[in-house]
């Protein structure tokens, strides 16, 4: 509380990113849902031959040389893709631009175990936001997102429960709100083997978002971006305009774009990630744990033998961060990212040592 | 206009940035107040030694080598020091955390004639806006400031007109708005004799922004600061924490901690540009222009026997380009960004051309 904070600033409660190690700690990281492996070799080309008078100047406005190679990437055209300073400002954007404000505005839809940055951004922009409960095995309830409001948004797969969605069931939501945007947040679909995206010929009101933190494994890079028709990238145009002009810096937009074009590193990047997924979830649920078929780069996972929160110290002290989200129906899982194999085999070691009480 | 847009996206006017060059176009680039001098060579040196390794981390949050090295260039606290994704982003973050919002709510108080985004800030987060006209000599009217409302902000020096208020009138708006935010916006002070800094001790509602893109080099950076009291970064924080848990990308981090440590350089830097801006302003008045004495990296400056409008345009066409904003007062100006030696020369025989109607 502070007299000079305006009465949002008072109330709001912020997004709690997750804990980041101090300069020269030795941990192993997997409470983030970043990549482990480091950026493609092409990226080093372009920090060498960076012209440095090329950083007085300021950024191309639009971000269109990743814009270019997104588009190319997933088949649209340049025009139906938008840039931002990660996916976390996109989203923000399309929260400020499409979603209606105010007591009287009807309210957004949101899965009740979802992103927990959505109610940050509806709370931050005065949207009132209506959460619809999971299904008891944590599925998306579609029917009740087939009601219409104020517009939709989720994550598909959602986090932290590493579930997809199918398409079948995305399109069912897409029908039933015709005159809303519904916002589909792909942060991990390059882990998954669906995308709305093949959906956006048919649908006007679909934005789908996505980020290059984790298939691309620039996270520190900070590129997100949203796909959708024409109006809608205008309208995210509109709000980045009257926020900053320049929302990706020069150095951002040569890197973004020279991994994006490296589709043959990306997919090996992801496909590493997903095999090791896999393997891990077996050895896991050998030893007694049980957790969806994770369709993302983090396993959202069940502990056997000892509870999520216990377990999650005990990592800790080990050097081994994870996720655990003390909030009621998810209090009994960790949100495990994937880490290289060496990575996850020491996890699995601490796992068992944690068992046999060491 | 969009029915997918919400009311604020379809009502709000964006604000307009300075005209980019075309990729090849050659042009001399006078209208966006970056400087013309390439950055320190040292950022090269961390060019070349990045680990892309760490490009697939998040960045860390709050920017802290930056501020630390913010904090001993300006001799405060790491603490009383925020880091955003441009001056821009920490503009619209202080908008959103002090001052006002909704019908029923106090104005802030900005000058009509200065940075044009403030009122597209206000307007974006419904903040209602008391505009006090500059006074005839475009002068800041410190009486009309002092009679508080909901807060101040202004540019200092400001922007267009390139004038300093002396920090004694500053001290008065300061005094006299004791229980709200005054924002004074030194994107322009490196060029100036005074900043508003070494009040800091005495008033805590007082937040001052900068930021690198003009005396450090790194407009494509995007690396805007605000320092003030601890409790209005941590207002600032609040917001960004709501918007975006990692603003600043872990390139930019460096790129910008390393310019800010070179201080010879940044000095230099700084004093070339002061000294084409006071010989292009005499070579100006002898043509018979009027301006008044700049104190930033800009003349904002009144040709002899052609319009602004008129010359703007043949400057154009000759391939420089400088800023004309067609608004009543300030429509008889240009805004010129002081280039290199080179560039300003060029500006010069360009000018004389048109004046002997070439």
């Amino acid at each position: 509380m502070s007299r000079f904070w305006n009465e949002k600033t008072n109330s709001i409660e912020p997004y709690v990113a997750g804990e980041q190690p101090k300069p020269g700690q030795k941990i192993i990281k997997l409470n983030t849902n970043e990549n482990p492996y480091p950026a493609t070799p092409k990226v080093s080309k372009v920090m060498e031959n960076l012209d440095i008078g090329l950083l007085a100047r300021y950024p191309e406005t639009s971000s269109v040389m990743v814009r270019e190679e997104l588009a190319k990437y997933f088949g649209v055209r340049p025009e139906q893709v938008f840039c931002g300073n990660g996916s976390d400002e996109v989203l923000a954007f399309a929260f400020q631009a499409f979603f209606e404000a105010g007591e009287n505005a009807r309210p957004l839809l949101v899965p009740d175990i979802s992103y927990s940055f959505y109610p940050v951004y509806a709370s931050l922009y005065s949207i009132p936001l209506k959460k619809i409960p999971l299904k008891e095995d944590f599925s998306i309830d579609v029917e009740a997102f087939c009601q219409p409001e104020g517009g939709v948004a989720f994550a598909n797969p959602n986090a932290p429960t590493s579930l997809k969605l199918p398409l079948t069931e995305v399109e069912k939501i897409l029908k039933a709100n015709p005159d809303h945007v519904v916002l589909v947040d792909e942060a991990y679909a390059a882990f998954s083997d669906e995308t709305a995206r093949v959906l956006l010929p048919k649908y006007k009101n679909l934005l789908v978002t996505g980020t290059l933190s984790k298939s691309h494994s620039l996270a520190g890079v900070r590129l997100g971006f949203a796909i959708g028709d024409e109006e809608l990238i205008e309208g995210l145009c509109r709000i980045r305009d009257s926020f900053n002009s320049y929302p990706v810096d020069c150095i951002a937009q040569r890197v973004a774009a020279v991994t994006v074009e490296d589709k043959e590193w990306v997919a090996e990047n992801v496909s590493k990630i997903c095999a090791t997924r896999d393997r891990i979830k077996e050895e896991l649920r050998k030893r007694g744990w049980t957790m969806p078929d994770s369709k993302t780069n983090f396993l959202f996972a069940k502990p056997c033998g000892i509870g999520a929160d216990s377990l999650y110290t005990k990592l800790r002290e080990k050097g081994i961060l994870v996720r655990y989200f003390n909030k009621p129906r998810i209090n009994e899982y960790l949100r495990i990212t994937i880490g290289t194999d060496e990575e996850m085999d020491a996890l699995l070691k601490a796992v068992d040592e944690i068992a046999e009480g060491k």
